[in-house]
């Protein structure tokens, strides 16, 4: 198992420190992206009026939206995946059966040569 | 544009209205996950013991967590099948001169055998 880090972030312009078995460079990514999901919600009027516990909760429902966005991203993608595997394999086949073929009348091909020179 | 929706959603044992573009049926999905994730953290003992700031703040971190996994899923797919696109891409082309050989050969074995029966 890793070692257990202790890094130092600053997030929402307090410093905070979070343990855990992630890099500094993976935190440090995470809290720049809290802070910057935070400056975009106070850039819009209305959050700054509401209570802490409603910004906080604003908060997390945006970043939950992020989250099924890109996990909605992720199962397209896999789903165009699949998609592409079969068809990649439907490809593979028709390509195998045109190779048994070109050998079958390659074999032909000597053969009536040998025919004709012979 | 679709109609502004307002839906009441239960979030921690609240109540709580959201307004938004986004389907009900969305905004019950992203309620439920918040809530899945709340559970998750308070079944760990140290997490009762926060503050209701770092509370919220450890929650935050988790579903920013939850985001970047899901994104960076998303991101290794996309070079999967960037490299599946490309091998795609080199079988259709061997398929395309196996079919051409083919015709060459096929029209090649006429000539030799109208040559034997002629």
């Amino acid at each position: 198992m890793p070692n257990k880090n202790a890094v130092k972030v600053m997030i929402d312009g307090k410093l905070i420190t979070l343990g855990g078995y992630e890099s500094e460079e993976y935190l440090q990514k995470v809290a720049n992206y809290l802070n910057h999901k935070i400056r975009e919600l106070t850039e819009s009027g209305g959050y700054r009026r509401l209570s802490p516990e409603l910004k906080s909760l604003l908060l997390q429902l945006n970043i939950a939206d992020d989250y099924f966005k890109a996990k909605q991203q992720a199962e397209s993608l896999e789903s165009d995946m699949e998609t592409q595997n079969s068809d990649a394999y439907d490809i593979k086949q028709e390509l195998v059966a045109a190779q048994i073929e070109l050998k079958k009348l390659q074999a032909e091909n000597e053969e009536l040569k040998r025919k004709i020179t012979g």
